[in-house]
C-alpha cells in the first residue's frame, strides 16, 4: 500500500491512499483519518486500507482524484521519534575525515544512532527556510522505516516484524554546527534543523525483492539545480534495519509511529556520487586538495528520488528550494 | 496555576488544576480537555483556568475533590520535544572528570543541549523498568520549563515570554553507555531512557521572587531509600533558561509544549551534596580514591523534591521504585 498525508489544517494532515503508479488517490475516510492513527491501529485497519488500495489500483474506485504531490505534507508531519543512523560506513569514514574525528574503535560493530526533533517535518515541495548561507546548508538523502510498537529489548531477529512502512529523507543539516557538536559529545541540534519527506510512504511488499535483509535496494537519485550528483544504491547498509532497531529499543520502548533513518547512503564506488555535499568536499579534499563544491546557496533546489529498476519512483520526489528566513 | 494530569486511559491525561496547597483537585472540563491542549491554546484558555484556579483555592469549588499524585502521570505524558541541557557547570565539570572526557573550549559560553525522547515520559510514583542493573542506573534531579511556540531565531531577551510551565524532573540514565555515547559523538541513546515528572507543573508566578532570571531558585531535595542525598539551589544555573531557549532555537521552530530541562542541578559548595550517582561517585574518587556508592539496585527508591523556604513542595514529589523489566 502506499500512503500520503494532505495538508487541511490539522497537526497530522488527512490520511490517503495513493495508487502504485502513483497517478491516482482517495481519501481514507472513515478507515483513519491521519497515517499516525492508521499506524496505530494497524491490525485493526490494515485489512480495509488494502481493499480500498486494491479498488484504487483497478480503477474502480468512483471517489478516485488525482494524486497531487503538492498538498502532500510528509507521511507523518509529526512522530513520536525519530531516530537517525549513520549505517552506511563509507559515509561515516568519509564524515569522520571531514570533520577530523577520530572513529570510535567499535565503529563496525556498534550503530551510531541520534536523537532528531521529531515534531515539525517538512513536506517534499516544501520551501526550507534558514537564517544564514554561512550556516553551510546541507542535504542528506537517505532511507527510512516507520514502526509499530517496539518494546524495550526487542531483539534483533525479531526486529523486522515492526517494520510498517518504508519513507524516503532529506535530512537537512547546516554543517557549520556539526564538528563542534559532535566533540561536545551530547550529539546535533543546532546542526540538525527540521527533517524533509517524500510525499508516499509505502508498505514494504512495495518494493518486492527490493527490500531484503532489512535493507531498501533501490539507487537514491540526488540532483542539485538539475545535476544529478548521486545515485548511490541501498544495498551497501552496513548496519540492516533490523540491527538499528535493536540498538535504538534496547533501553527504552519505541511508539508506534516512531521514525527510523539509514544515514546518508552512501557506496564505496566512486561513480555512484554522494549524497550530501560534505561528503562530495570531503572526497574533492582527498583527491584534489581542496574542497570546489560550494554548500546550498539561497534559491539552489534539492531533487531526491529511489527509483525502481524500471525507473518508477515508488516515493515520489523530494524537491526543495533553499530560501532565506 | 497548577496542573496535573491524571491516567484516563487517553495518551495526554485528563487534565486537572490543583490547589496551591496540593489538597485539592478538579478537572479542567469545558476548558481543556489535556494539559497539552491548553499550552496550545493558552491565549484562549488561560483566563478561565485562572478563575477556576482560584475557585478551587478559596474553597468555593463545587466539584474539588482531593488531589491523588497517585493518579498522576508527567504533567506532559508526551511533548513535541524534549531538550536537555546541562546548564549547571559544576555537574558538567565533575562529569567530564567521571567520563575522562576533555571539556570543549567553549564550556563557559556555548551551553551543551542533547535531544531526548519525548514521546513516553513516566510518572511521578510509577516504577522504572530496566533489562539489567549492570547498566549502571542512575538518576538526574532537574528543573524544567514547558515552553509556548518559539519560533526560530528567537534571540535571548525575547525568550523569557515563551515560559508557560514549570517541571520538576528525574532525567533517568544508564551511566554504562554514557561515556561511550558521549565519545562517539552522536549523543545519549541507550544512556537516557524515558524521563519521569513531579505531578504538577505551575505557573512560573507561583514561585514569587523564586523564578528570577530565567532560574528556579530553589533546593531540590534528593534521596535514595530515605537518606537525603542532594539539597541543590537551582540559583547557581550558569546558563539561564533564556539562554538555552535561544540555543535550542537557533536554527528550528519549537512548537507548543517543547520541554527544556536545565541538567543535573549542582553546586560547587560540597555541602550541598548531589543530585545524581555519577557526580557523587566522582566526588568520592577526587577525595578518597575510589567510589564508594554504589548505582542503584531493584527495590531502590529515589525521591526528589523541590521545596520553598517554608517547606513546601510547589511540584509535588517524584517517589519512584527500581524494578527489573
Amino acid at each position: 500500500m502506499k500512503f500520503a498525508s494532505y495538508h487541511d489544517g490539522s497537526r497530522d494532515g488527512q490520511l490517503w491512499i495513493v495508487s502504485r503508479d502513483l497517478k491516482s488517490a482517495v481519501p481514507a475516510t472513515g478507515i483513519a483519518t491521519s497515517l499516525i492513527e492508521a499506524v496505530e491501529q494497524w491490525d485493526a485497519v490494515a485489512s480495509r486500507l488494502q481493499v480500498l488500495y486494491d479498488r484504487l489500483n483497478a480503477g474502480d474506485e468512483p471517489f478516485a482524484t488525482r494524486f497531487e504531490p503538492e498538498r502532500c505534507l510528509a507521511p507523518l508531519p509529526r512522530a513520536p521519534q525519530w531516530l537517525d543512523a549513520s549505517a552506511f560506513l563509507n559515509h561515516g569514514r568519509l564524515m569522520d575525515k571531514a570533520f577530523n574525528i577520530e572513529p570510535n574503535p567499535d565503529f563496525e560493530t556498534v550503530p551510531l544512532i541520534y536523537q532528531g526533533a521529531s515534531d515539525d517535518f517538512r513536506g517534499p515541495l516544501a520551501d526550507v527556510a534558514f537564517p544564514d548561507e554561512a550556516m553551510q546548508i546541507d542535504m542528506e538523502g537517505e532511507f527510512g522505516i516507520v514502526l509499530s510498537e517496539v518494546p524495550m529489548g526487542t531483539t534483533v531477529d525479531e526486529a523486522l516484524t515492526h517494520v510498517r512502512l518504508l519513507v524516503q529523507i532529506n535530512d537537512w543539516s547546516l554543517r557549520a554546527f556539526g564538528p563542534r557538536e559532535m566533540r561536545a559529545g551530547f550529539g546535533f541540534l543546532q546542526a540538525k534543523p527540521s527533517t524533509a519527506f517524500a510525499p508516499v510512504a509505502i508498505t514494504p511488499d512495495e518494493l518486492g525483492p527490493h527490500w531484503a535483509n532489512g535493507r531498501v535496494g533501490l539507487r537514491l537519485h540526488v540532483s542539485i539545480n538539475g545535476r544529478e550528483v548521486g545515485r548511490a544504491h541501498g544495498n551497501e547498509m552496513h548496519f540492516s534495519f533490523a540491527q538499528l532497531i535493536a540498538h535504538g529499543a534496547h533501553t527504552r520502548r519505541l511508539s508506534a509511529g516512531t521514525i527510523l533513518g539509514s544515514g546518508t547512503v552512501s557506496n564505496a564506488d566512486r561513480a555512484a556520487g554522494s549524497s550530501c555535499i560534505a561528503e562530495i568536499r570531503v572526497i574533492e579534499i582527498l583527491d584534489e586538495g581542496a574542497p570546489r563544491t560550494p554548500f546550498l546557496h539561497w534559491g539552489d533546489r534539492v531533487r531526491m528520488e529511489a527509483r525502481l529498476p524500471d525507473g518508477t519512483t515508488p516515493f515520489g520526489s523530494i524537491d526543495q528550494a533553499v530560501v532565506k528566513a
